[in-house]
């Protein structure tokens, strides 16, 4: 396993520091934009033969290029799936990228806050991402890091289409903008289906902290713009950072009246989470985040003290199974994580076992 | 409300206190006997006027019978609805007695072992109950009291049938016993139905700590004879002193095999119930009965240590609604019955709150 894993394990991201602009509520953002070589296939049809000849001239090409902070370049080829699905919960790479066997990496940048994707659905994934609601100053970040990019490397642009990409939804701006923001008050008032629908109505996008499958789990949703053309970048960009400060306040609202009006039954929702953390000898990843949920809410509304938020955010991630698989440097069974996982989470909470 | 009742609030029947054989596993056995008076007519025909006259002879007498304890008697239609709940939750009389509006009521006797329903479904319900497993000493209490009750009040009794009752159900002995089992490991390891299957097959009962909708509750089972006629009294208490040993012994083998294949199971049930009760400011009377039976599962394999067994036993009954309300001397919304509930199961177990 490459050094920088392990130690990575450990730290957290940026994006996870919870010292962003509103980060009692939105975890963080990201920016990510799809861009293609001209003159090379796409990926659906590109020959193993040409993957690697686009792998090894891409990575070569970033090499070159000064992001203003230490970069690494993993192959993932070379690594192991523990490895790469490690990555996957760090939300470094995408799934699809995990999954796929053909010659392909990702260029990291310092802190998390830059992961450029080698060859997933696009030659080019650049991601960008940062602690808290910060939607134009990431914009203009990773604007740089595209223009830098382009100055090494032939965009395959039209005019009329704008960049183009591999799939057709992606066309145009090749840019998604999301949101990762933490509703658990929304969740437990049953608001949180009108903030779907709401979304939904002005093409906005909501998924969990691993994607759709995930949706709701720890009370995480992460909302993203659908449409990538006939809307230019700071339009996208624009758009979202309008609609997410309503959500935010609408759980900022709900929150008020619950402590108001029910304050029993969020302190049980918060106190009973602790009391299961600290108790629990076996748990599952999903009961975890559903826990640490109300751990968050409580130590937002301060209901808990002495916890910080940070070690909290982090927690959501090094509780997972790679996570704890690379914490404890070996592979493990499920039963054995599951019990694992409830230990690791008493000594990071400094939980007292009863 | 009568000044007894109050006091039995805070202190538990013999039945509860873990001190008979076997109490790690039975909680309690009981004996009820079905007793009618010669040529009066039986309640399910008996108009009010008779009703009253019954309630007052019978009561009358009872109160001439030296049963060799202390004993009240406590004339229900003069309590309230609360006061008759108490007595529901405490085992000392039966739902129905308690939803009637005749002329009824009850004698009970000091620690609550002897209760004597009048009026209930048969002129006499004759009841003993004590801790463990004692059946064959039960019975020579219970036909004591029979024996000294039949001295005074002539009972409707056939040469060919036995004993005459409303309901032909209980006709012959007129005898119930039952036995009170708390089996927390074969819930868990999903055995309970093979339980219920060989106790159909002999003609056994499985309830519920109240009756058949409660089945399960709290993980207690409660066994009894169907059959009344066509064996004698002996030989049902026989059958059934045959039978518990070994529904005993299939419980104690599983908790020996969990606690030897699976004992991160075990303490993780133990485990997180106690910090729910010591976490929890809400609580429903089910959800407390799972969680005591935890408890109790783990005081009784020793996982949890200076918790008296009795103390446990007696929650199981103290936070009933009935209970809770009479404890704190009002009538409580279901609300605030369940956040209290909480509160004094925190105090009585001497947990800290999170």
């Amino acid at each position: 396993m490459p050094m920088e894993l392990t130690d990575l394990a450990e730290r957290a991201g940026e994006w996870l520091s919870g010292t962003g602009p509103e980060s009692d509520i939105v975890i963080s953002c990201r920016i990510r934009l799809a861009r293609n070589l001209r003159g090379f296939t796409f990926l659906t049809r590109a020959s193993d033969e040409e993957k690697k000849l686009l792998e090894q001239s891409i990575s070569g090409r970033l090499a070159e290029i000064d992001f203003g902070k230490k970069t690494t370049y993993l192959p993932l080829h070379e690594t192991d799936m523990l490895e790469r699905l490690f990555l996957v919960e760090r939300h470094l790479i995408s799934k699809e990228l995990a999954a796929a066997e053909s010659p392909r990496g990702v260029m990291l940048g310092d802190n998390e806050s830059l992961a450029i994707m080698v060859n997933e659905e696009d030659h080019l994934r650049i991601q960008a991402m940062r602690s808290g609601l910060e939607l134009s100053a990431l914009w203009n970040e990773i604007n740089g890091y595209d223009q830098a990019i382009e100055r090494k490397l032939d965009y395959a642009f039209s005019s009329q289409f704008g960049y183009l990409t591999s799939c057709p939804t992606n066309v145009g701006t090749g840019m998604r903008v999301s949101v990762m923001m933490h509703l658990p008050v929304l969740v437990m008032t049953k608001q949180i289906e009108k903030v779907f629908q709401a979304m939904n109505k002005i093409g906005l996008a909501v998924r969990g902290l691993y994607g759709e499958r995930t949706r709701g789990l720890g009370d995480f949703y992460q909302i993203s713009n659908q449409v990538t053309l006939g809307k230019d970048e700071e339009t996208i960009v624009h758009d979202l950072a309008e609609v997410i400060p309503k959500v935010m306040e609408y759980e900022r609202k709900w929150r008020e009246s619950l402590l108001k009006e029910n304050r029993a039954q969020l302190e049980d929702a918060v106190y009973r989470a602790q009391g299961l953390l600290s108790a629990a000898r076996v748990i599952s990843s999903e009961e975890t985040m559903n826990l640490l949920s109300s751990i968050r809410m409580g130590v937002n509304l301060g209901l808990i003290t002495g916890i910080p938020i940070a070690k909290v955010n982090e927690l959501f991630i090094q509780t997972q199974p790679a996570h704890l698989q690379i914490i404890e440097g070996r592979a493990l069974q499920p039963e054995e994580r599951d019990q694992l996982r409830a230990r690791f989470i008493r000594q990071r909470l400094d939980l007292k076992a009863d």
